[in-house]
Order: C-alpha cells, then structure tokens, then sequence
C-alpha cells in the first residue's frame, strides 16, 4: 500500500506455484491455520463452507483458484485442459450466489483462456497466473484509493475527532487483497487523527467479534465490540459518527446488497442522521441488476444459526432440537439510505443521476 | 388460566414455605436446574445473574423472596427482622435497574412490612407471603387479559391468517407468573387459529434461542429463529404481520424501555407498514419517568458479549483476548413508533392523550 502509506500485517492468501494458501477464517481469531488448495473443488469448497469470505476476497481466490487447478491439470492430463477447465469454472463461478466479484473474476479468467486457445498449456497457464495476479492487484489498488476517497468525505463532513466508526461484517483485510474496503477507510482516517471503531459482532458467524476484532486489533486500530441488537441504540445515543461498511452486490440504481443486518443499520442512520457509507469497488457493481430486487440473496444452512463452533472444534448447540432457523446472508439497502457509495473512482450520493454505473465509469 | 382457555406447561418457580424454587434459566434449554433460594440475597443473585429474569417475573421472585428471607430470620433471631426485612429489600430493589416491576413488587411487600409493625412475626410472615402470592396472582391475570385484548386488537387489524408473528427477547411464561406478555398474546392467536412465530435469537444472552424456542416448544407451537440482525430483512420481506414484544418500563409518554434490539424492530416496522405491538401489565407502567430519556439504562459486563457458556459449563470466548464491548441491555422506542401498548386494561395506542398513565387507570 505505498500509495497512501496504509499498510496492514493481515495476510489472507498468498499464492505461489499451483497452490493457493489461505488463511482459514473459519479458526479465527483462536487459530491461525492455512488451507492448501492445489484445485478449483477444494477453493470452491474454502469460499463455500466461509474458510475465505468477503466479496473482493472470494473473486481473487477463485482466480487463484483457477490458477492451482490450470496448474494441475496441464501437468498431470494436458488433453484434459477444456472440460477441466470449464467445470472449475462453473463450479468456482456458483459457490455463492450473492457477491457479484466471484462470478465477474471467473468471467475474466474465462476470457483468458478463450483468448489463448490456441497456446502451449504452459503459456496458458501463464497467462492465467497473470490475470489472477491483475484481478488482485487492481483490487489492492482499488482498496488504497476507496480508502482516501473514503476517509476525505467522512472528514469533510465530521465536525470532530476523535471519530467513532460503526461497523458491520468485516469489510476489512481479510475480505480483499488489500486494506479493506470499510476498513480500509478506517485506516485512513486513523492515518489522519484518532478513530474508534464500534464493531457489530454480526452473528452468526460472527465477522465482527471473531474477524474485525482480530484484525484492527492486529493492526493497532482500537475496537470495541457491539452486540448486533445494540447498534441501533448506540447510533440513537449520538456516540456514532459515521457508520461505514462494505458491500457484496451493488444495483444499478444504487440499491446495496450486503450481510444481513446492513439494512437496519442504515434505518437507524436515518432516523439520526448519521452519514451511513458504502465502500466497495467497482468490481461489486452489477449492470446487470436494475435494482436490489434482481440481487440473488444466499440463504444458509439453519445449523449456521442453530449452533456455534467452539474454539476446541466441537459444535454448541444454542437452542433446543427440533428448532428450525431462517438464515438469509444478505440484506438490500435501498439507495436512498445510502448517504455515499465510495469506489476507487471516487464518491457518488443519491440519487445517482442515470444510474450508478454510467455516473462511476 | 382458566380464565381464557389459555394454558402453559412451563413452571418458572414455586413457593412452598419459606423456600423459593427457580428454574435455572441460564441452563435452559439443555437442563432443567433448580435453583434454590431461602434468603434474599440468594434471590438478589440469582436475579442479578439472569437465572431468573423477565420484568414482571423478576418482581414476583423478589416478593417470594423476601418471603423466604422473613420465614428465615423469623426462624432463627426474630429480634433482626426489622434491620434484616430493610437490608433485603433494598438489595432485591436494586438487583437489577431497568425493570420497574422490580421496585414496585418490593415497594408493595414494604408497606406490608409497615402496616404489620405491631404483629407478630409468624402472623407478619403469613402477610407478606399474602401479598407475594397477590402480586403473582395479579400478574397471571394480567397475562391472560393482555392475551385477550391483544389477539382482539391484532386480529380485527391483520386481513390474513395464517398469521406470522416476529417477536425479540423472552417476553413468555418465563417471564411472568402467567401465560406470558407478547407470547400470552401469541398463545391466544393460536387458540383462534393458525399462528407462526419467528423469534429473534436475542444476542448476547439469547432469550430468544434458548427460552423462547425452548418454551413455545414445550407448548406445541410453531417456533423459527431468526438471527437478530435477519429481522430488518424479513419484516422488508412481507412475512411478518405483526411484531410483539413484552416491556421492562414503560414511561408516561409511551416510550418503552424493552430488552436491547426492540428499538431497531420498531424501526423496521415502521419503515415497512407493519404493526409494532407492546403488551406489557401496568406494573410496568412508571409514573415517575416523564419520557424514556428518564428510564435508567443497565449496562451489564463486556464478557456477557465476549463469551458464551457451553452446555457443559465450559465458557468459551468468541473474540481474541484484550477486546472490549459495549453492553447496553436494553434500549428505548419512542411512543410515536408504537402501534399499541396492551395492558390488563385495554389497548391504547398513541398520541396516549394527557400521558398513557392517566388514559389507562
């Protein structure tokens, strides 16, 4: 991050020779355990079970993803290279429905291999390995610019430090190749003066406690943690300044998809008129979605509410069997409560004339 | 609960001669423990720590209470009583802040206390224990006519059955003496029909995982558990008709302090046209808090967020060590974001002309 001096010591993949190393999510903050996928079924199966979340994150580990099983294939069945690939692609492409920057990664890397058809396997795989490397480059460089332009308009508009930030989920290191998108403005501002971030445990899996907690503190930020149902209370209290968060799938009209709970978040902000910002790049844009309606939402297994992992492994069973659960990921936010969509393009308000996309291309 | 066909098989507590018997709540669902308490200060504790807990509950427990405190002392050094009757009942007062039934259950045992001065012991013992089983008894009937006017209010509103009712907390038959507040309103629904209950899991203590679903199960009815941040979305969804919820104060204005995450609730349903019922008995009411910014807000410990207990003791932590939280374990929703109050009394529903006290006695 030389760009903008921000760093960060969270490292959440690293790539090197057909194998994607990841850091499992799922053991955070207790552990700090790597997964080793050498294919696309075990990368799919990381992005699926949440070993490697995040909206940015997850496009840059299936292109990776793609790499290892590029890698596999050419070395052990070349003849195989077509199908293998198609199927990686598809299964890759599938393995959430919701955050747009999975399936437009694979879309980039479909084009690669379309437009190489007629190379060695080794330049294809080569060529591949370059567009992965492109896809988390330009998400590392979108970061460090969200998280000027970000951090600008937040001062711009408080009228005092230190700051408070609210936020939801991790939007943070450990959901992109570089800073974060939410968090990534956080850093900037605690660059610029002295920021407080408030974070929502954001059950149930629990981003905030187990992840952001993890992270900001790793990094030196300060956190405090919130139970999810005392966000509204805290924001009604006047000790929030800003309310910041990333952002899955984002509607040509400006509707916002992203974790559950963003949604009452923003309504809370309203009803306080606290500044309630999105930062996300423009690789969770989706043209092709008029509006939050069009946005698939990924419902989870109930067992995700019903049970909590314990840091030994063993599952806790929360509530009593026979107790079913309704578990939708993500929640839509209407444009309209969305006080600012912050990308590496720069800062857009409601109503966003002609819609989102043309406004930030 | 004869009086409305209404019934439980859900046994808070019992009374029986100078010893107060509480199911553990804190072990719900996964034991049923009895708690035994024969002192006020066993009772004090076992409110503070929630292993009992529901606002109009908490003040019948702390009447038996001091009933088994009285039978104790009156036992064992009669010649104490005044000094000890005093230490106990300011210790059961002030166990927990936000609840008002809490006060005023050991404010009615006081006068009791007072107007037996020239009794005996055993004849003043079998007076207080008159007004416990008073009191208790009072409440069971205040849950069976709450029930009663809710359903009423809610079905002459709702245009479809079966009807979908999202509640937050445990405001049942584990929190009263009766058939419950907002689920005493549930069970009367059910008794004309078909009626689905989705419950917030209600973090950090998880009221609604653990009691709620524990309870409605208990008793044959149709229980899903959302997690509290899940709840904006559903209501946005269109599958919720109503959402009801118990109260721990109630000021004159209408403002209701209930469990943490009622506010952002009400929030949803106003921004989504759907009803935001209260059912809560007059004991609830305080005609000494003007508004809600009056009503004293508990704050309980940071590692109530930070951990959760495991069914076999064990506490297990959720976030890395060294980081705080912010625990507010209630919150208040303005009168204006309140469709309707249900009390024993009736239903009345803002503006609460000249203050809702009034209206109601």
């Amino acid at each position: 991050m030389t760009e903008t001096g921000l760093s960060t010591r969270v490292v959440p993949y690293v790539y090197e020779a057909g194998r994607l190393r990841l850091l499992d999510q799922r053991r955070l903050p207790h552990e700090e355990t790597i997964l080793e996928c050498d294919s696309a079924a075990q990368t799919a199966e990381a992005i699926r079970s949440l070993a490697v979340r995040g909206a940015p994150l997850i496009g840059v580990a299936a292109a990776f993803g793609l790499c290892a099983e590029a890698r596999r294939v050419a070395a052990r069945s070349p003849g195989d290279l077509e199908a293998a690939r198609e199927a990686a692609m598809t299964r890759l492409a599938t393995a959430r429905p919701t955050a747009v920057n999975l399936s437009a990664a694979v879309a980039r890397m479909r084009h690669v291999v379309e437009r190489t058809a007629a190379r060695t396997p080794a330049d294809r795989v080569a060529a591949l390995e370059r567009e992965a490397g492109a896809i988390a480059a330009e998400d590392r460089a979108a970061c460090a610019a969200m998280a000027r332009f970000g951090a600008d308009w937040i001062l711009s508009r408080a009228g005092r430090t230190p700051l408070t930030v609210l936020t939801h989920c991790n939007a943070g290191a450990l959901a992109t190749a570089g800073v974060g998108t939410a968090l990534g403005v956080v850093r900037a501002l605690a660059a610029r003066g002295e920021v407080r971030v408030l974070a929502d445990e954001t059950r149930p899996f629990l981003q905030g406690a187990r992840l952001t907690a993890w992270e900001l503190q790793r990094d030196g930020l300060s956190v405090t943690l919130l139970p999810d149902v005392a966000a509204a209370a805290t924001i009604a209290s006047g000790r929030v300044d800003v309310v910041v968060v990333g952002a899955d799938r984002i509607a040509r009209n400006g509707d916002v998809a992203n974790k559950v709970g963003t949604y009452g978040l923003a309504l809370a902000c309203r009803a306080h008129g606290v500044p309630f910002v999105v930062a996300a790049p423009t690789t969770t844009l989706d043209p092709d979605c008029p509006d939050g309606g069009a946005i698939p939402i990924e419902f989870r297994d109930a067992d995700e509410v019903l049970t909590i992992p314990s840091p030994t492994g063993e599952t806790i069973r929360l509530s009593p069997s026979g107790v079913s659960a309704l578990y939708p990921a993500f929640d839509v936010t209407p444009a309209a409560l969305v006080s600012a969509i912050v990308t590496e393009r720069g800062v857009s308000e409601p109503p966003h004339a002609s819609g989102l996309v043309p406004h930030l291309s």
